[in-house]
Formats: C-alpha cells, sequence, structure tokens
C-alpha cells in the first residue's frame, strides 16, 4: 500500500470544511416541511421526506458519491476509497423531524457528512478507506415507532419484518409508506462498517453553560421507562373528609418527588422525569381516583441503572405501603449504557484540539442512531451547541460557527479513521 | 286560632310515612333516563327531564295539591294549610342528575317530600301552615353553569337573567332550554318561606363509618376554588441534567403535598384537594414545561377558611421561591360556610330521637339548595348514609330503611315547623 502514502490524515491537517455552504445546504434542507414559526415539519417516509431524500441524493451525485438504498429505506452515498474493499468509515444521522421539530436535529449530522465529502472531492484528496454518509429512516419516531427504526434494523436491534409492519395512526404500514415513496430498496444483510461518526446538535444546556464549541461524546446513557397506576378511590372532594380518602394523586407526588431524588442521588449522570401523567376523572371537586404516570429513568452505567431502578420500585412499594393504595409498575423500555468507541473519542478530542476549539467530555442522555450503530463497529458522536439547549422546536437553533467547527472536527477524525482502517486491513 | 289545636305535631307524633311507596316512586322515576349500568342519565331542562317533572306533578296533583313554576323552571308543589295565608314550610331537591349520576342523589330529597304528603293526605291531617315540595332546576350543573341554578336564582345568589342567558356546550341558552320542554313559568319575585328542610343522602362515607342512620347537618362548609399555573421550562429528559432543570411538575408535586397538609392542619373539618391537574406537554421523555393544577379548600367557618387561604399562597409563593420557577394562583369560586337555623336542627335531632334512630352532627361538605335557600329562609339538612359513600356514579346506592327512616324525621319535622311557624304568626 506504499503508493498511497500520501493520501494519511497528516498531510491534509490544514482542510478545512465550507462553513457558509454547509449553512447554506441546511437552509435549504430547512424549506422542505418549513413551518411559520421557522421550524421544519417533515414526518418520516412522507412526499415531504421523499423531497428530502432526493436534495440529498442529487448533492451526493454531484459529487461523484454512489448511492444504495436498503430495504428499510436508509440511504448511503459512498465516496470511493483506494482501497474500496474496505470498510467504509461512515457517518450519518436523520433528515426526518418531530412534527414541531427544528432545522438542525438530524438534518446537521447528514449535511455535515456530505460538507466533509465535498470538502474532500474539491481538494481531490482520496482516502483509503470508503467514505459513507448515511441517511436513517425515521430516527423521530413521530409517525412509526420504534424509533430510530432505520439504524435499529441495520444494527440488527430489531428485525426488519417488525419495522416494516408497524402502522402510523391511520394504519398506513412502513412497508407501504416506503413503497409509496419509492424507497424500498434492496434487502440483503448489512455491511460492514469499518468506523462510525455522528455530529448532532447537543440538544440539552452543557455545552452552552460550559462555554464550549465541541462536546466530546464519551457514550450514551442508559434508560429504563416505566408506566406507574397508581389505584385510590375516586370520591367527593367535600363530603370526605381528609382521613376516609384514598387520593391518588398525593401517592402519586410522592412518586414524583421519589425519581427527583433517586436521580439526584446518583448524580452526575443520574436522571429521572416524571413527563407524563394522566388524573382520573380529572375533576376539580373529585378526589383522583387513579393516576397513571411515566417515569423514565437514565444513568451512565449499567450498575447505577440497575440500583436506580431498584429504588424506583421501593419507592412505589413504600408509597403503596404508607397509603394503603396499590402502586403498579411496568417497565415499558430498556436501552443499556452505551459506552463508544476509545480510539474514535480520541479522534474526536484530537481534532478539537488540534484545529483549537474549546471541548469538554459529555454523555449524550439522548437516544441517536449513533448508539445502534455502536452494537455492530467502532463509533462516536460529535456535539455542538444548540441555543438554551432546546431541540424537537420549531425554535431550535445553533451558530453556523459552532456547526462549522463540529464538521470541521468530523472532517479531521474521518480522514483519521479512514487511514486507521485501511492500516488495520494493509 | 284555638279551632286548630287538634292538628299540632304533638297529636301526629305517630304518624310515619310508607317506606314501600316512597322506594316504588323512586325506582319508577329512575326509569326516566336509566343507564345499563343501573344509574340515571336526566340532564338539566332535556326531555328526560321534562318526562321526569310530568311524573312528579301528576303525583302531587294527585293528592290535591297545586302546582307552580316559577321563571327559572323550579317547580313548587303546594298542600294548603288551615292558614294559607302563612309563609309555606318548604322541603325539596332536584330532579337533575349527573351524566353517569345514580338514583338518589336529588331525586330522594323530591319523593321524600313528596312522601310526606302523601302520608298526610292519606291520614287527612291538615297544617297551619301550607307545605310545599321543591324541584329545584339545574343542580349537578352538568349540562348548564352555575350549579344549583334554581335555587340560587330563588335565593339571589345571581340573577334569573344572568341563569337564562347560560348555555350548553352546544350553544343552547337556558332560556331556550326552558322554552321548548315548557318549563319557563310566570316571573316575579319569590315568595316567602317559613323554613325549608332537605333530605339527601350523605354522598360521603361519615355514616356509614360510625354506623348512625340519620346526619343532623350543622351547615355546610364553605369552599375557596382556585386555578394554579406553574411555568417551568420544557426539555429533554435525557440530556438536561438535574441541575439545570425547571420542572413544573416537581413543584406541583410540592403544590399537592402543601394542599393536603393544609387540610390536615386545620382538622376536623378542613379539607383540600387537587382534583385536576394538567401537564403540558406531556410526553414521556420530555421535562414538563408548565403545570396547571385546581385547589379546592373547604372549612367550616370563614375565619379557618380565610386562614387556609394565607397558607395556600405562601406554600405557592413558597415553592416559586426556592425552585425558581413562576407560581401563579387565581382563586375562581368562593362560597361563604353557611351554618343552619338551630331550631330546625333541633327540629331534625328531636325527630330522629323520637323516632328511635341513631344519629349524629355532620357537616354538608358539598353544596345542595339548601345552602342557598338558608339565605333567605331557616333551612336544615337531614342525610341519611349512602353505599361506600359513592354518589355521581351510575352504582350510587341507599337502603330502602334508611331512606325511610330519614323521610319519617323529615314528616316530623315539617310538622313541628308547619306549628311553629303557625305559632309565631298567630
Amino acid at each position: 500500500m506504499q503508493v498511497h502514502e500520501s493520501t494519511t490524515v497528516a498531510a491534509h491537517a490544514d482542510l478545512r470544511v465550507d462553513g457558509a455552504r454547509l449553512w447554506d445546504s441546511l437552509m435549504q434542507l430547512a424549506r422542505i416541511g418549513a413551518t411559520d414559526k421557522g421550524g421544519v415539519c417533515r414526518l418520516a417516509l412522507t412526499d415531504l421526506d421523499r423531497e428530502a431524500r432526493e436534495l440529498f441524493i442529487a448533492w451526493a451525485k454531484a459529487i461523484g458519491c454512489s448511492v444504495r438504498i436498503d430495504a428499510i429505506g436508509n440511504i448511503f452515498a459512498r465516496r470511493a476509497g483506494l482501497r474500496d474493499d474496505l470498510p467504509p468509515v461512515m457517518t450519518g444521522s436523520h433528515i426526518d423531524t418531530q412534527p414541531t421539530g427544528g432545522k438542525f436535529d438530524g438534518n446537521y449530522g447528514v449535511l455535515a457528512g456530505l460538507e466533509v465529502l465535498r470538502t474532500l472531492a474539491d481538494a481531490n484528496v482520496q482516502t483509503l478507506a470508503p467514505l459513507e454518509v448515511a441517511v436513517w429512516t425515521n430516527e423521530e419516531g413521530s409517525r412509526f415507532v420504534p424509533v430510530m427504526m432505520g439504524s435499529g434494523v441495520f444494527a440488527g436491534a430489531f428485525s426488519l419484518e417488525h419495522a416494516l409492519a408497524q402502522r402510523d395512526r391511520e394504519g398506513v404500514s412502513v412497508r407501504d409508506a416506503l413503497a409509496a415513496i419509492g424507497y424500498a430498496g434492496e434487502s440483503g444483510k448489512p455491511h460492514d462498517v469499518g468506523a462510525y461518526f455522528e455530529a448532532h446538535i447537543e440538544q440539552g444546556p452543557v455545552l452552552e453553560a460550559h462555554d464550549k464549541t465541541i462536546g466530546v461524546v464519551q457514550g450514551a446513557l442508559g434508560q429504563r421507562w416505566y408506566d406507574v397506576t397508581v389505584h385510590g378511590m375516586e370520591a367527593h372532594a367535600g363530603p370526605t373528609p381528609m382521613a376516609l380518602r384514598r387520593d391518588a394523586l398525593l401517592v402519586a407526588a410522592d412518586l414524583i418527588h421519589a425519581v427527583n431524588r433517586i436521580a439526584l442521588d446518583y448524580a452526575p449522570h443520574g436522571r429521572g422525569t416524571v413527563g407524563w401523567l394522566d388524573v382520573h376523572p380529572n375533576s376539580r371537586n373529585v378526589i383522583p381516583g387513579r393516576v397513571t404516570l411515566t417515569v423514565d429513568l437514565r444513568a451512565a452505567d449499567d450498575t447505577t441503572l440497575t440500583a436506580m431502578d431498584r429504588a424506583l420500585h421501593a419507592a412505589c412499594s413504600a408509597a403503596g405501603e404508607q397509603s394503603g393504595i396499590a402502586v403498579e409498575v411496568e417497565q415499558v423500555v430498556y436501552f443499556p449504557p452505551q459506552p463508544f468507541a476509545a480510539e474514535l473519542v480520541a479522534a474526536v478530542k484530537q481534532g478539537a484540539d488540534m484545529l483549537g476549539f474549546s471541548s469538554m467530555d459529555v454523555i449524550s442522555g439522548a437516544g441517536h442512531d449513533a448508539v445502534y450503530l455502536a452494537r455492530v463497529a467502532p463509533a462516536a458522536m460529535i456535539f455542538v451547541p444548540c441555543k438554551d439547549g432546546i431541540s424537537h422546536n420549531e425554535i431550535e437553533d445553533a451558530r453556523a460557527d459552532h456547526l462549522e467547527a463540529g464538521c470541521n472536527v468530523l472532517l479531521q477524525a474521518m480522514l483519521d479513521a479512514a487511514q486507521k482502517v485501511g492500516s488495520a486491513n494493509a
């Protein structure tokens, strides 16, 4: 492989992406499904999704990429490597949005990947390993569940058949929706991935709070989600003395506090949230007879997450025993904590340092396609700040210089990995 | 008035109502709007309400009563007195129900009054003062607000015009609904009432818990109702560390506990309930950005109710200051505590003792037509137990012997009052 030594990353440390082009592409893509409030509504596998996919594919083909679609509609735009038999260094994210989503969530990861390829094309740089930009189907889960569907199928988290059989609220299946927009691609075993990077807005307030440009993501929190039901006794607020009540909302209030306390007990990465709560019959002068609520616990390692799970069950039992009211707990989702690959995380940190960007180690509290990819390939993520930590909202915003910085880190990290994948397979 | 001395109550201490007839009438009335689950759905001023009104009027006329309808549709069935110029001794309640209501709430008070008149007619007893049974329009407030509409207009709590202008969810006004069922009666100043009694199922668990047949109602709790809004910051449950959250539901949980503590601090009559709560955006993995909730505080005297009001405001301020989250409190309803007339309360107690029924002093936690009547006449109430304290529910139930006992107490109390009204005006 002596002939290709001139293409190593060291030779391209001075390469820089075109931040203005990246921003322009983000704004152009954001027009597809643009909302009045400045956000984007582009649900998975709709005509708007198709339109956005076609724009991406046109851009990728314009710089000489080959494009492949798999059976769940994931798009892979590939820039050939000098050793095109090597597993690709991949980056990507998603271009479906929440119903009242923003311009950057997902879209940034896809277009940062495209900008890396454009930059290499402009500079006529060839990499040892091929590079790919993936557009993962239905990451958001707003129209079809499960969330992170395309990357989940790719990583074997669930089967293609399971995903294709899911239906939206109108009863349309994923299978039919894919066919309708012309994105039911070739089936077959997913290809090997040499390394996977994903650039993403943080969707949280940590980088902004610490005034850092680059978040070096160490991994993703594990998650346990629960449905909790408190069975009290509905009764009139007036004629029922306090001592004779079985108030389900009062027990629910205990549990809300318990969930918060459990998270604080497992600082700094422990998180506990009651995000959804339903009161029955929800009438001003009726003592609540039944309350259902959700609990979302997250932790950086499984030992902690298991301890938090035990603490939640203990809190529910204690609240039930004290009040004489039955409390049911059912776990409905479990995502194990997912550490990222040390060598890729190091490459991200090294890229940030080399480029002179301030950075800090962070952990992803949310799920991303990279979390599934990490099950089948070395993976890592690059976070950039978003305004006020707000995402999944039409007012989601991010600074052009931050987006450009993250893209430059991605470029360096991918070049580094493409060389290393090449060397490892030399 | 020497000629009428033979008609005093003392002469009729051995009179008894016909419990089987009372029960049969209750069951017959319950067929109008009967639900599959054994309850009744007979909303105010519907065709079913008209049908029930006509049945009552037919029964009243069959025993020689005259019937008058007022401008808000209240029905007054009158049995003449020997001194028919005296203000009547009145009893009554309502025959409209909740959408999933029971057979006894309200209906019992009306038919117990009818049974008293029937018993007197059978025994050919004449009273000094005339007796009246009132059927108050729209006590429940399920179709039109305000609740206790007919008795509220009668007692001047709000104006006839205000009541007539109210509309249901389909936009039909009270005025038009009254006209449609033919119950827009004569307008004019409400007539004087010498005394008012109302028999009612307890709608609470106290009598059953104490194994007593008759509740001697001392008065009604005062009520203050509030809308409380907690303004937090919506954010992703995953990426937002505990220290950077402004969780509106966590503050709401503090307030739920505070409302309960305030009620316990003012035992035994203090009551505090959060019956309605709404979480925004109510999504499993989003930290609640806004929570609205209702607070219902009740107390037996205004000094206590005012102290509870101050405690609530203090708790909201404290919760807001601790969390840095704005908490808004708005009072939306105030009913002052309403003590009943000592001499009528004593007559109820005396009737229960004379008839050998176990009894206890109770306080009405709920609003009733009697609470408004007490503003314009001496008033009192008689409670009988209902099964498990359950009301406003299709499974609402009561024992025939309890209903009969309450009706016998009502008979004796009305006879006593009719004599006393007569004597006072002799």
